[in-house]
This record gives C-alpha cells, structure tokens and sequence, in this order.
C-alpha cells in the first residue's frame, strides 16, 4: 500500500471513570494526577489531558448515577437542552464533548497505535473491537475525540482493582504515548495486516415470554471464551432444567461481551463479531 | 472419640439472595420454587422451605438496599423497634427470625455435614470457615438457624450467574439434603479429624490519614491466594509508587476474603484466619 501521512497529534486525553465501578481507568487516572510533572515529561511535546468521566458515578462506585454516560454520546442527546430534569449523565457529556470534541473517526492513527500496542505488550492478547456505529448513533466517549481508542481490559470485576489489570492497562497507556512521541517526531510505522472484530449483533439471553425473566444461562463451554470462533451447532445456552441451545447462525463468528453483569439490563447475553483482515499503509507525519 | 447422638434434623430452610447481587442462590431457589414437588420428594421426610432473603435488594440487583442484612442478625438488631425510620433490611432480618429462628450455634452436625460434602464434592476444594463471633455480635442471617451453614462459592462476580458456579452450589445443597436424609434415617458417620479455618481479624487498606483514600492495592503475589499460607515478610500491598508492603504478623496464617469489593466500605482489604484440626465424633440419630 502507498505510505501515508498525516499532521501531528499534539493533545491526548486519558478519561477514566466512564463507569463508575471499574476502579482501574479511576486509580490511574487520581495516580497520574498526582504524577503530573513525570507524565507531562514522558509525553512532551504531547499535551495530555487527565480526568474523571463520571465523577458522581465513581463517588457512589457505581456504573452510573440515572443513564449509561457510555451511551449519551449521539448527536442528538449531545444537543439535547440540558434543564433540570435531565439525567445527570447527559450534562456530564456535553461537558466532555465541549472540552474534549470535536468528534473524529477511528483511522490510521487507531489503527496503528493498536498494531504497536499488540506488538509490545507481552502480558495478554491484545484485540481490536470495531463497533461499527453510523456517526449520528455512536453514542461512546471516545467517539468525541479524534483519533478515539478505548482501553478495556477485561473481564474486570467491578468495584475493586486488581494489581494485574492495573499494570496492564498503565503499560498500554504508556504505550500509546510511546507511539504518539515516536509519530510526532518523525519516525515511519511499517504497514500490515491487522486482524480487526467488527460489530454485528447482540444475543439476548432466551426469556420467558411473560415476565420477560431469563430461562438459560451462558453455557459452560461459551463462558470465558470471548474472540474464540463459535460454529454453528455450539451450545450456547443452558436452560434451568438443563437443556443446551445451540447456535443455529449461518456462519462461525467471533463473540465478545460473554455475560457481562452489565449487559443483562441491556438485553445482551453476548455479542457476535466477524473478523476482518484489514490492511494498513506504512504512515508518517506530513510535514507543512 | 466417644460417639455422639442427636436428634433428627426436620426441617431445612434454603434461603438465596441474601446479598441481592450473588445471583447463584437467587437463580437456585427460583429453579427449586418452580419444581418444588421435585425437591419436596428428594428431601422427604425433610420439609424445605425456600425464599428469597432479601427481595427488594434483588430486584434492584445490588448487595442491599440501606443496610447489610447480613449483619443484622445480632439479639441487640433484632429487638429494635421496627418503626418508619428503620432501615428496610433490619425489619426484614426481624420477619426472617421470626419464620426460622431461634438461633442455634456451628455443632458436630454442621461439621459433619461440611466432612460430607468434602468429601463428596469433586469440582472444587471445600473449606470451613468459622467466623468465631460471640452470640451477642453474630450478625449473619445463618445464625438464626439451629444448624447453621452457609454455601460461599467464590469469587462469584456480581450481578451474572456462570454455569459452573450455579451447578457447584447445587452439588453442594443436593449433597446436604443426602446426608440429612442418611442421618435421619438412622445413618452412622464416623468421625475424625476436620481443618477449620478461625477468624482472627480484618487488615485494612494502607490509607492516606487526611483523605482516607487507599494508597496500595493487594499485592499481585496475595491477589487469588485466599486459604493459602502467608508467611511474615510476604507481600500484601503494593503502593500505587511501585513499593511493596511485606505481612509483618509474627506467625504463618491464612488470608480469606482477599481483595473483595464489598470489603472496601467495611475497611477490609483480607481477613486473617488460623488453621486448626478439629476432632469430631462418629455420630448418629438420637433415638426416643
């Protein structure tokens, strides 16, 4: 592919606390805070922005205090007119859109900063989830920046932090301020092949019909195997009386957000993916 | 040891849902609720009662709703006065006692029961943890009982059920109402020597004194190493600076509880147990 280039980034920001009960994003960002100096010395000249996204929500350790604030990002509740019955949460996102927007799209740059990061981090996997939303229905944070990449590592118990997923989550951070200064100063990224899992559709769990309560739950053999391939025939489900579901789509895709506590309000037990391989140009920075 | 003799036990009360987000006993009693004439002829000629302990916390999907009802089963709690400002849950513990109490204590049944399902149970290693309060400060909802015993299967995240965590606790309960029923119908076990794991106290977070903030998390070597031996001079706390915290205690002992998020508002970051070998007798049914 031809080489690319495009101008330099010169301001990041690191939000943490977008839900208010993963801890990890909330300590290193208070961490960094108190770090300033040493932070703003390893990105220099890279000017980066720390804060607490839900800042009511992490104060009652909550994943949020009246609506998802990770769903309030469209344009049309970003334009909403804020008076005093208006979720706490959609306040919040015009806020951070104001401060941190305007809205850009995933691109090179993602693309790259992802291929680096899987490269140098020896810790676990590193995947890239492509949510595929139009523009006027994204409805995340990142989708305000940019260049928008969300670290999630996960499964992540809510409400405490575990030393593991914290010094993950800090090298990936680093990592990305190690791309940024290394793009900005000139160095040219190789292109490639990255593998990337994009969107198709949420699985509800099966309920009853009438009060709409779950009847199965995730199968043994589908917990924990979020990004491995499902082919049509694996169990799924588990019914309380012990029957096994089984996937009857067309096709063997990739599922990801495998019982997630969260996700049960939301009517998703899991969510199937395809994977792609997508190719990326060698890229640079364009000089003026 | 000589043998001791007891009366038959007649009824068992099965109680899920205590903490509204530990989803396991909340799905277990529900399935048992549905097929209550299956269970009823599993158990005869033990009656089981069923409930949920705290209903309006598991609507809502979280641990409570004002107060922990598991630690409002104290004598002191339980006489209050139950007028409107009282917190729902300590009316609630009250309705609890009064259908399944009164209070018994942890005896050679409890011990045997526990002998039983250690050795019947396969799937994971099984452990019997006695909180050690004196009967004035016993605040858990088992106390009531005469023949106390609580399933923990953990950790157990909060608001989901997995598969493997629900079929272990029904394991665990089917193999309880076995050896009720064995006792019952005239069953001799034999005795001998059980590991009983005693509270000795909760360790707190290291904190700053002025904001109380933590200022080090448990250490990667302690994280998941709960029943395992911790020796003076091991690491418990890693600070959010990288420095570690070593365990100055003056004698080996085991960490349960490590590192749960429902601890951080109770000030416990683990709690401390020692292990001990306990003698119990062969036992069987009193006979009129």
């Amino acid at each position: 592919m031809e080489p690319a280039s495009l101008p330099a980034v010169s301001r990041m920001a690191l939000c943490g606390g977008t839900h208010g009960n993963e801890l990890s994003g909330v300590y290193l960002v208070r961490e960094w805070q108190k770090k300033k100096r040493e932070l703003e010395g390893e990105a220099e000249p890279v000017t980066v922005m720390t804060l607490i996204s839900n800042p009511r929500a992490v104060q009652q350790c909550k994943r949020y205090t009246e609506r998802d604030l990770n769903r309030c990002f469209t344009p049309s509740l970003l334009s909403t007119l804020v008076s005093d019955g208006v979720p706490y949460e959609i306040a919040r996102a015009q806020e951070l859109n104001a401060l941190l927007g305007p809205r850009g799209n995933c691109d090179w740059i993602c693309l790259h900063i992802y291929k680096y990061i899987q490269t140098k981090l020896s810790s676990m996997p590193v995947r890239l989830l492509n949510l595929n939303a139009p523009p006027d229905q994204n409805y995340f944070l990142a989708s305000v920046g940019k260049h928008a990449l969300s670290i999630e590592i996960g499964p992540q118990p809510h409400g405490l932090v575990r030393a593991d997923i914290l010094s993950t989550m800090k090298e990936g951070v680093h990592l990305m301020i190690e791309w940024l200064r290394l793009f900005n100063s000139g160095t040219e990224f190789e292109g490639g092949i990255v593998e990337v899992y994009s969107f198709l559709k949420n699985i509800d769990f099966p309920r009853d019909p009438e009060t709409h309560d779950i009847t199965a739950i995730i199968h043994p053999q589908l917990q924990d195997q979020d990004f491995c391939l499902l082919k049509p025939g694996d169990p799924i489900f588990l019914s309380f009386s012990g029957e096994s579901v089984v996937y009857e789509g067309g096709e063997p895709l990739y599922p990801v957000f495998v019982n997630e506590s969260s996700y049960y309000e939301k009517g998703t037990a899991f969510t199937l993916t395809r994977m792609k391989k997508v190719e990326i140009p060698p890229l640079r920075l364009k000089r003026d």
